[in-house]
């Protein structure tokens, strides 16, 4: 295991409890030592050193390539390349997860970079380039986390439910063009990643201080990257400030702006409407390629797909002042442990719009209190994500030679079962909401009437 | 005394302390009798009635008419109209104060009036008309609370010590030209009401409630104004929204948008950088016009004036929930009482920016613990609006027969005089801080580099 931030702390309980596996092989590695008796406590190595592009295979190798038995490599960590990390995994036929397609340091914050370089398109391309270069061999589960991860598994299900509900006729796809295929007949124009974490701390946040429910750099890093998000057919507007890229899947385009300062309008069922922040993410991109449908070289078929984040409200505060002071980063910056957390609930969906009940949200509403009872080291936010570590683990080791796979390519049903314990209530809500509700208010906006699931409707300008 | 609000609550002890009166005479006067034993308890009447402009002639007349003295009407509350009021006292021979221009109820949220009639700029007008058609007469002081109000005195004070600071040659100016001239002369392109209130509250914010340390009312009712600002002679810029007005003293512009949903880049002395919202006040057009100098019809200068408010952390998330539900107001609505909030301050200040030494920020940074200590009912924004009342107060009681009048043209060092043991640190701060700092970060930005202090580089776009 790479990485003993707030996501490893709570993986690792997780593994133990469903994994059968020789206890003196595992080593969790991390270059900061702070926690490492979580990991020493029960009896396995702990290894203080940080990753980088020189040392890793030497780092990596004997401790993959020792003794019997295949390995895993379960990346949770930052400032480690993923796809460098996947290569030599598959190259020594180790297995390997992670939750996120991470860069070396440096990639993020380059000032000399532009801005395509520094989006999740090109980071995710390099990991499908590889795929491509590749096919088969020993399987590498990339983004497998809530989200990116658990999400697409979810949108699956949202989707039969709707199609259901709606009165489409259809078998339960097989294949990535029969799924695009049924989400076009069931009119869904589009996705949001519908999040609302209400996560409260007993503490009133202090200035001068970054705080969130998970990875605080993990998430200034993305919340810097332009604001990306999978276009869909049906968008008849775009920002002036979007750009679409010269290769690659052509799935998505990308805000020149930062995410984390990229306000959308969308819903969720505990707060009903409510601003997220357009920040990128992988499966926007995954999700709005895996269900494009192509007719020749023309694309007939894609739903927009954009996270809308609502994070902690201390998270909120922490932006606000973050970008109030043109981006300076805070000096402290702090993941809040769930004793220090009074109450909420992380409520991670998808949001299906646009078809004949006008819109579904369908996810988990994980609170606090279930999150201590089921498992220790992680609050509500760091569950849902270690949860799919798990279950990405699972269907790893049953499908040891499926080569690189996102989310979208898995067993959604199988990975749904067993994450299912670890999600506190997962429920589907129908909606009349649209991002067109009290609109225009007293002044007038620039808004599409005919279609309120436009996204000219749903960017805050 | 109208209005047993959170100021009015907050003013009486403070009438009690400051002046001697028969108190068989003091009525507080307010719809809602919650707090009615505040005012009993200390021997007042206490009269629970709306006032409504069909019952405010009847209600108050004998009330101010009976007996011998002249009579003061201090008023508090919202929902009634200044002007009406100020007429009756002035026809009567009351004195009179109020911290806002008021209308009575319908004005702020009739969506059949245009954006200009919803401005801050008519409703002063109605004051400013009146004022040229009866001019002199009994003392009537419209908007003398912090801001409106102390603010005004502050920019003089600030002026004064910019003026000397940068070596500027000058006597201290006695009538508005001299105070224009020598703004003009300092080289001053604008100044920002700059306030940064810190107080947080013991328990985190509920969600569906909005939360502040003043007036939630009185936040609403400015907040979904439009955004307005004294207009400068040094722009250059204007955003395509903007909208200047047909008839008045034109000293400002307004956006078609709601000032609490614009930000604008500002700075305070304890977080620095930071975003405040472009509120309108009576302040940013009464400063800009007091100010203004002409030569024949043409303006030849004229400084930029505007709030930048950054309210409570827990204003801030309520203002995110509230815009996030297109403007649906939340269920609750509840003012953080001194006893309610752990710590912070109230940094309330003018910055005053463009001349030689780039920016001074001068004001108060008054705390809990210390508004605690200094009077009762009261957190610390609250005593930066009752102390300027009760200068205000003592300014009306010597100059009993100086008409209507706005608090830029009563004599500021007194009246900050009498308001200081009461604003905790008053203090100055030089500062090189300016819009374009660390801009542009990672994205292309429609900026002017050319001057840092044009509107283009201050309002968040
Ligand atoms: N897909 C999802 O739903 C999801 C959700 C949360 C987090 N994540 C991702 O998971 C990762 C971990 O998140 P977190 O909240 O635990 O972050 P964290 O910041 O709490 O922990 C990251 C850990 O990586 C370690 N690290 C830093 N440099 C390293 C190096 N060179 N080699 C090895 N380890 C190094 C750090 O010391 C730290 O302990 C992040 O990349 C984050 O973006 C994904
Ligand atoms: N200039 C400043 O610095 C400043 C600062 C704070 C507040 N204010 C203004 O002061 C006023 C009071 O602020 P607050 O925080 O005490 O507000 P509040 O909402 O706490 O109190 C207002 C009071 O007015 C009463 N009221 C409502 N309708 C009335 C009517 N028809 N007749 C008589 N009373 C009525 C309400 O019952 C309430 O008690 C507001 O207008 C606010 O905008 C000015």
């Amino acid at each position: 295991m790479i990485g003993l931030g707030s996501i490893g702390k709570g993986t690792l309980p997780l593994i133990e409890r469903h994994f059968k596996f020789d206890k003196t092989r595992l080593t969790v590695i991390d270059p900061v030592d702070t926690d490492a008796k979580l990991v020493t406590d029960r009896g396995y190595k702990f290894q203080k050193t940080a990753l980088t592009p020189k040392n890793y295979k030497d780092v990596l190798t004997p401790l993959l390539s020792e003794g019997e038995g295949q390995g895993f490599v379960v990346n949770l960590s930052v400032d480690t390349s993923s796809l460098d990390l996947m290569k030599l995994c598959r190259k020594l036929g180790v297995l390997y997860i992670d939750t996120v397609v991470e860069p070396w340091p440096g990639f993020y914050f380059d000032d000399t970079a532009t801005a395509a370089d520094r989006t999740n398109y090109a980071l995710r391309e390099t990991v499908r380039r590889e795929k491509k270069k590749k096919p088969g061999g020993t399987t590498a589960v990339s983004c497998c986390g809530a989200n990116p991860g658990m999400v697409s598994w979810l949108v699956k299900k949202a989707l039969v439910d709707v199609a259901t509900e709606t009165g489409v006729k259809f078998k339960e796809p097989k294949s990535k063009k029969d799924w695009a295929k049924l989400m076009k007949k069931t009119g869904v124009k589009g996705i949001h990643i519908a999040e609302r974490d209400t996560q409260r701390a007993k503490q009133p946040k202090p200035a001068n201080t970054f705080w969130n429910t998970w990875s605080v750099e993990g998430f200034l890093s993305e919340g810097f990257q332009p604001a990306e998000l999978g276009w869909g057919t049906h968008e008849t507007w775009k920002p002036k400030n979007a750009k679409s890229h010269k290769k690659g899947c052509n799935a998505a385009i990308y805000l020149e702006q930062p995410g984390a300062n990229t306000r959308v309008r969308t819903w969720c069922p505990t707060p009903g409407a409510q601003f997220g922040y357009l920040v990128t993410h992988n499966e926007s991109i995954s999700i709005a390629d895996y269900f494009t449908l192509e007719n020749g070289k023309r694309v007939s078929y894609r739903p927009t797909c954009h996270y809308a984040y609502h994070p902690a409200n201390d998270a909120v505060l922490s932006l606000h002042e973050l970008f109030g002071a043109s981006g300076k980063i805070q000096d402290k910056l702090h993941v809040l442990e769930v004793n220090e957390l009074q109450d909420g609930i992380d409520e991670l969906g998808v949001l299906l719009y646009g078809h004949k009940k006008n819109a579904y949200w369908y996810g988990s509403q994980l609170s606090v209190e279930e999150t201590r009872k089921l498992a220790p080291n992680q609050n509500a936010t760091g569950l849902q994500v270690t949860s799919a570590v798990i279950a990405g683990m699972v269907w790893a080791l049953k499908n040891p030679q499926s080569g690189i796979v996102e989310t979208d390519e898995m067993d959604y049903k199988r990975c749904l079962e067993i994450q299912l314990p670890y999600l506190g209530p997962v429920k589907g809500y129908y909606t009349d909401w649209t991002p067109l509700d009290n609109r225009p208010g007293f002044f007038p906006e620039d808004i599409d009437p005919s279609d309120p699931w436009q996204f000219r409707n749903i960017l805050v300008r």
